[in-house]
């Protein structure tokens, strides 16, 4: 079972539990793969809710969201990281992550990407607007810190078509 | 009097009262400006809590902006809906909107732009990164509605250096 909330109902918490983990799941021609994420952000922004992921072209979810224009963002509200860790450190062209994690997945309301089962808050995204990193417009200290070998990441805004937790 | 507060303390309050309206503030070479915003996002970005500003190049606050490398947010607690709409009117190149608004400032606690005096909250924040948007990148129905005439916002991703109330 899940309720629906407005997209800021949990803000707070999102954004803290953020930091330290959270599933970005995609399906594509019914395959699903989910990544852990830990950066994002929450926002109003052309009159619509938008949350904004960042992946990096190398990840198999990168080709995945650009195929699909849609995604799913699941925030555990509980203890998940043992399948955050295993869902960050495998890729999803040669694993069945979810299966490794012991994640199932409940189906979107309005899209076709589900969510991560019995986890929390979920948003479903609709990609709005993408964009590539430029290198040179990001501060020094950041680029060396976190782009020493490259691989900046896109920018996906995903307009939240609906927002609802787990209970 | 304020108290300092961690940056996603009241992050449900801001992004319902940032829809409606708040403060961006500027301060280059001891002038200081606002304008009104309605659009921006609170996340967690390269391991730092964020706020994203969106400027279009138009406004006089791009170029503040561009010199300074940093600005405030004040999201007003209380109605300030005739100040906002006269920051939200009027241009800073013309017009000294502060006194227009009757509004005053207080000194910036770690940047030298100050913040909105007797608001609400503040983020103070320095730009980490930004980029202009790019036409072809966005849904076409965004593009119609709000981008008609081009004039395409910069995103200003600025690091959130410190956010404390008044009170």
């Amino acid at each position: 079972m899940s309720k629906e909330v407005a997209y800021n109902e949990y803000a707070n918490e999102i954004t803290e539990i953020l930091s330290k983990g959270a599933f970005l799941t995609t399906e594509v021609d019914g395959v699903v793969n989910t990544m852990t994420i830990a950066w994002g952000s929450v926002g109003f922004m052309w009159g619509k809710p938008v949350f904004m992921a960042m992946v990096r072209p190398s990840r198999f979810t990168y080709q995945c969201i650009k195929k699909s224009g849609q995604f799913t963002i699941s925030i555990p509200f509980k203890d998940m990281s043992a399948a955050l860790g295993i869902c960050g450190s495998q890729s999803g062209r040669d694993t069945d992550k979810l299966a490794a994690a012991n994640l199932t997945t409940v189906p979107g309301k309005k899209i076709s990407t589900p969510v991560i089962a019995d986890c929390g808050l979920h948003y479903e995204c609709k990609v709005v607007y993408k964009q590539e990193m430029s290198a040179e417009l990001l501060a020094t200290d950041l680029q060396e810190k976190w782009y020493a070998s490259g691989n900046y990441h896109t920018l996906f805004f995903g307009e939240i078509l609906t927002t609802y937790v787990d209970e």
